[in-house]
């Protein structure tokens, strides 16, 4: 199939997004989209955390699915996530996480993806806080 | 470390519970502790869905990932999640999704435990939507 | 496709293998094969270790992704692996490591399958040496 | 612990790698380290490939496997690998395979690390093979 138009991408996982109850309610997002590259933010909350006060590892496994899923998709279309893995490197802390991933290799039947997750805090460099890779498969054309 | 006793961890684990934010969100019931097994279940709501109408896959993976570290708590005390691989194996539709988690090896530096969860629905037979393996990094007693 | 015959798909396996300069060098043995599970020995030898005296983790790689994609094509005929995960749970001592692989969910696109393997030395019971989860894609019939 | 010397490691990593029998049987090169990136290679035979005449995937797998471990080696002394996930995105055919390993962050208690591994034919651009990422446990001073 053909490359998608990343700004059209952009459109569609926005429009997609606002249907998705549970991107909503965790308020990602989309920062920028360019063919084979997904960035997210999320404003981090208590409500978004685990007992150690840092974002709960689903908050971070979200972003890393998501992101993962969403470079996919500006390569490939609608998607369905196979299978991600994810490390969890340092405590979520800050005021924002940004998660960017970046497409590895895109075929008919699979996608590879990767990304990094950083928390962000006022006057502090970034902080690495998870890795993820993914394989994504292709199921149509974005709606 | 002693194996800690599981009506214990329970009472723990139901009060660590009710102190994350975000497990508040999701609604996850604690409905047994053993040592070396947990068992979650979660009410499927549309707040939790992404666009095809499933649940969504950071919902499924907040169940493989808190299963797997609350079995390993059972067994272990105080947790971190180090990694998870998680495989989606079918659209997690139903009313219910349940995650059963049990500990592989528990050793000093670290706990291996898996995840199998399916989605329920009255009048038909569950089915696996996800598994789960992890390694989990014993940090301390719970709380 | 048809489920392929148990009987037949080890007849494929064993012609297959011998065709794996690879194998043929491990030394890998099929013991059994049923419609979604494979069990797989291996013998260890001076030149299978690392330099800790154990199994060379590649080793233990090699019958996990073997008994994980032979169980897959025993249910799906000629297959490739995409991607696997391990964790090493103790170290891979013994005269001989067994691997039982299983598959979870067959699927036209991809297999989910899992693998234990344990190292045997007689007198002592097995030991769990590792555990392995993979997907893979058919791509065709058993040559 | 301090971070050892690149030129120690290197010395110490071939010392490490004559004794182990299953590498020699590879032939691994050890092409470059430096403190946290170990660049591997490997000219293929036909005793490492598998029935489709690529190579086989235990012998990507202990690339994988053996240049994120000595990556983490040459910041954390000597290591075992706690779990690895590999995707396998190409064919590994050509003359030699090229691993190159990052760390990506090193803790007192695990390290994280993740190598790309290249197929290489005269005449023809490298082609990413697979790409994995591991969790490393440090265990010592290297012999």
């Amino acid at each position: 199939m053909e490359t998608p138009d990343p700004a059209l991408v952009m459109q569609a996982l926005r429009a997609v997004s606002a249907t998705q109850g549970f991107n909503a309610f965790l308020g990602i997002e989309i920062i920028r989209v360019e063919t084979g590259l997904v960035e997210l933010a999320l404003a981090l909350r208590p409500d978004l955390t685990q007992h150690h006060g840092f974002a709960h590892g689903a908050v971070v496994g979200a972003l890393a699915d998501t992101s993962c899923a969403w470079a996919a998709a500006s390569v490939a279309g609608d998607v369905v996530t196979a299978t991600y893995t994810i490390q969890f490197l340092a405590p979520a802390r800050g005021e924002t996480l940004r998660a960017v991933a970046t497409v590895l290799k895109s075929g008919r039947r699979q996608v590879s993806a990767e990304a990094r997750i950083h928390s962000e805090s006022p006057g502090t460099p970034p902080v690495l806080v998870a890795t993820a890779m993914a394989l994504i498969t292709p199921v149509g054309t974005l709606p």
